[in-house]
């Protein structure tokens, strides 16, 4: 049997809202359409999307628009992680019933100092009770946000257990050591990490491609890296996308990245967070905007999107 | 105006499940009918509940079937606080449609290092859109779970903006100069610590009484020492509901509640917890036996509910 691998560079789609806090749904279409113009994939409903701070509901509305509008399922995976086993199972299924690549699942996050058995257990019961041949999981580690870490021992184990539906892991841990672990221990997954920066040592260890937030704002540059990063000239592309990010990692990060849209989009909506997130100040505006105007930045291509 | 405060003892009722890993209503009403037979109030859908592990409509739904079957909604206090916004102004107003005495509301949990501006906004929003004049707001600080601490500063900018909603906190620090704190500054709140250990220390200094997982199998002594902590023999009766908890205490709390409930009431059902939570092994289970009948625990009144 032939299985697809999923590469390249997916972006965890920030989630524009209305001055009511209710989702923006033109300006989500508009933003997901320019990345996957721009050759992103887009990891909807993630950390940066502020996935937590929606509805079951909500989530199912904006997937439904989005291939209702023609985008590419075959290229969105959702996360679709919560506490509760009931909604995990409901957008996974919803997820896999759209044809989407994949979905991105957190481990459930409320309960701390969990053990392997109880998380083995609830990614069985996720698999076994969506029952769908389609299904994807991609294991999603973020121990900083989450408390509950997705061991080693746990991916192999549900690696094992389920090879036709486990079939990969996105590590935002941060930490260099378990990425390289994870690739060296799991070649039959598609491992991604959580930033672009770690393109150059993790591509040539057989990384699947990276899963950042700052794909948000500069997907073409990043998407391209992850396919040439063999190529002459990546340690140059490489070191150009690492500026943007390391400007934009001095702000609070969704908010930082909703402002630069906006400012590019000149669409003032963008700067709405659901709280308890909250946009920059006016001060954080004026040096990001010069920042990201001294590294030459832009957003080509906005006005086909 | 004269403003009612809430006292005494309310269970984080444990939830009961089926195999199938549904709730077990039947189960779920003898024991929540017992707890309040026993004089204790209902602080459903708490940490100790599994709140987290059920999804938004299966609270309404149990919360329906309380009321249904005759029990006294001025004395439950459900958990409402979730992730996202428009779930904690749903269950809130659904709760406080019922008449409930009040709300024990989680901060947002996902993200964390958040600001007191940004949580100050998310209270504001669930306060200002349930738009009810019963809501009754008490904050829920639990920051070993939720990641996200509720600070003092906190608590008298809510307080002070929203003197009419906001009406109490639960501390589950188990930090004794913070509940201090909290009671010397908020002499107009009704502040619960989560432990009946802590009565005789904190009741003295003005506090309302306990919010604790232990009152599960308890309810009877612990509600009786809110009552009577400064009469004659308080000290004898904080002693005894005291080797209780700390026989507890030695377990993973919910399963070994849920084991004490099964045993005494001979319900097997009693064993199921959602995943990642387990139940206890055998050897656990003869252990815990052994230490409550050592203790000449029992649970009174159990034929009657």
């Amino acid at each position: 049997m032939m299985s697809t691998r999923l590469t390249g560079a997916f972006a965890p789609a920030v989630t524009p809202f209305k001055a009511d806090l209710s989702p923006d749904f033109d300006l989500y279409v508009a933003h997901c359409r320019w990345l996957q113009q721009q050759g992103a994939g887009l990891a909807v409903f993630g950390t940066n999307s502020e996935a937590n701070s929606l509805t079951v509901q909500e989530r199912m509305m904006l997937l439904d628009g989005l291939i209702e509008r023609g985008l590419d399922a075959a290229r969105i995976l959702p996360g679709t992680g919560c506490c509760a086993l009931p909604d995990t199972v409901a957008l996974s299924r919803h997820a896999t019933l759209h044809g989407c690549a994949g979905v991105l699942m957190l481990p459930p996050f409320f309960y701390k100092g969990v053990s392997d058995d109880g998380l083995f257990e609830y990614y069985s019961q996720v698999i076994e009770r969506v029952g769908l041949q389609g299904l994807r999981v991609f294991l999603y580690h973020i121990p900083a946000f989450s408390g509950v870490p997705i061991s080693l021992n746990l991916i192999e184990r549900l690696a094992t257990r389920y090879p036709q539906q486990v079939r990969g892991v996105k590590d935002s841990s941060g930490d260099w050591a378990n990425m390289e672990a994870m690739l060296r221990n799991f070649p039959q997954l598609d491992i991604f990490p959580a930033s672009e920066s770690l393109l150059s040592r993790a591509m040539p260890l057989g990384a699947a491609g990276c899963i950042s937030a700052t794909i948000n704002i500069n997907p073409g540059a990043i998407s391209a890296l992850c396919a040439n990063w063999a190529e002459q000239g990546a340690q140059q592309a490489q070191a150009k996308v690492d500026v943007i990010r390391q400007i934009i990692q001095k702000y609070p990060m969704i908010a930082a990245l909703k402002w630069t849209i906006g400012h590019f989009r000149d669409q003032n909506n963008w700067q709405v967070q659901r709280p308890p997130l909250q946009p920059l100040s006016a001060s954080q505006h004026a040096d990001l905007l010069a920042e990201l105007q001294a590294a030459g930045f832009s957003m080509p291509g906005l006005e086909a999107a």
